[in-house]
């Protein structure tokens, strides 16, 4: 469920935009279970403030994501709403019952592993934020967001990792447990480790990012790895992995270790560039915090 | 989805209540298919002044919703709302290939039947909204329901008529088209004509409504007739038939024939009591209203 004012902003999100991430938000979900998503229902509510046209707009970005990742808008509901816009999708996908992938399937000495690289839709919020402030306080000036297109549409159009589900067959992996990153990597990786029952160690220095997340976030004098953590909205896949599938996960470009499963009574720790080790939190790590 | 403001006002309807009813409202349109619903996921956005124990309240009903109808509640999503309450409900259900109704079966000289009674759950929100307005102008003073209980309970806790497709498989009945109530009966009607291609005549005299129904909407000064028309929210189910089933259903006291279906060029036509055809709208019947 998304909410105007909680989730979206559409001073700069504009709506064939919000209806793609919406629907893809949604089936990331299933591919993070190692499923298919084959069909959507969608629900608005809106205020009269939205004509005929913004919807048309809105639905026109959620069926270019159900033409892009296979899957039909099946049905759904629309009505008025007092204030703001409200959208509900419901994804409904098929697993096959032997691969199917849970959160609670990690096991001590599983390596924990990501796809992608993480924190640059933060940072492309961050940019979009500052650009309308600017724009706030003098309409006339042009929004500067000029060489950022990488993180601006890691936060404007993501893409749900398709790819990486249709990889894992490829190269016969079958994780141990797998999430998808919409809350920030530190939350998700908690949720792996109360559901599968164990702790972490999570190496800081293996986090994936991207140097224009790395350089934009110095820009805005923030941690990089605190974007990565808690940033959120990266729709990378988080997964765990048998040891002895490593081989088949080093060469690939699109993966990355970034720890390992430990029995739950060590907790859930990161492991710094500098070597401290220091408890994971949702909230990201304190000692990064400005 | 129901949004707080448009469907409903927490003013009069308890939380629990709500709950209850925005599963109900749910299932009824998997029953409206003749197929039954299995699972269904919920998704809120609330602001801040819900309590805890207010979610606590609204889930309480749904679930005993769930344990009415004997569905799971397997998912959804909680977020936080810069106004009121949205609940977002889907629900899926499984039918049988060879008995799924749709609403684009309706075929020429096929019986136009309805389940239950008209008007009351319309007649319901009338009290309710009257009392609302007493309580605003005095409020020492108490609600005055009583002897209302049949048309509030229809409006604060409808059930969903399981029943009746119960009663379609013991009764050997297959349904041509059907659709649930929810925005009232001639919208209804006019939904299946669109779907199905075909022409209705609907007589008056036939609707069923309910005394209490019938007395209370004569004493707001409303026509009986149109608050079962375009009241709504009765949540009955409106369904054609083939003539050869007509002995099937004659001696069903839930059941009532209200008319037939006739080819597209005679139109969708409303036959009243005192005899005179006039066209059936969705807002009902323009001679009736006042």
């Amino acid at each position: 469920m998304l909410v105007e004012g909680v989730h979206f902003d559409l001073t700069y999100m504009p709506l064939k935009h919000l209806g793609y991430k919406s629907v893809v938000v949604n089936l990331s979900d299933v591919y993070a279970m190692n499923a298919q998503p084959k069909q959507i229902l969608v629900s608005f509510a809106l205020s009269s403030r939205f004509s005929l046209e913004a919807v048309e707009e809105l639905y026109a970005g959620m069926l270019m994501a159900c033409e892009k990742y296979g899957v039909d808008l099946v049905g759904g509901d629309t009505t008025s709403s007092t204030s703001g816009l409200v959208i509900s999708i419901t994804a409904v996908g098929i697993a096959d019952p032997g691969t199917v992938v849970y959160r609670s399937g990690a096991k001590e000495t599983n390596l924990l592993c990501v796809s992608g690289d993480l924190g640059g839709a933060y940072m492309g919020l961050q940019i979009l934020e500052r650009e309308k402030t600017v724009f706030k306080e003098n309409p006339k000036l042009q929004p500067d967001l000029e060489g950022k297109d990488y993180i601006l549409e890691r936060q404007l159009k993501p893409e749900a990792r398709k790819d990486i589900i249709d990889l894992f067959k490829k190269l016969d992996i079958q994780p141990t447990a797998m999430i998808d990153i919409s809350d920030g990597l530190a939350s998700e990786i908690l949720h792996i480790c109360k559901n599968s029952k164990v702790g972490v160690e999570l190496y800081e220095e293996k986090i994936p990012i991207d140097p224009l997340t790395y350089d934009t976030a110095r820009e805005f004098d923030l941690d990089p790895t605190l974007c990565a953590l808690s940033g959120g909205e990266d729709y990378e896949l988080l997964f765990t992995i048998d040891l002895k599938d490593y081989d088949k996960v080093k060469n690939q470009l699109d993966f990355t270790v970034i720890g390992h499963i430990t029995n739950e009574s060590k907790g859930k720790l990161l492991v710094t560039k500098s070597g401290t080790v220091t408890e994971l939190t949702a909230q990201g790590w304190d000692g990064l915090k400005k």
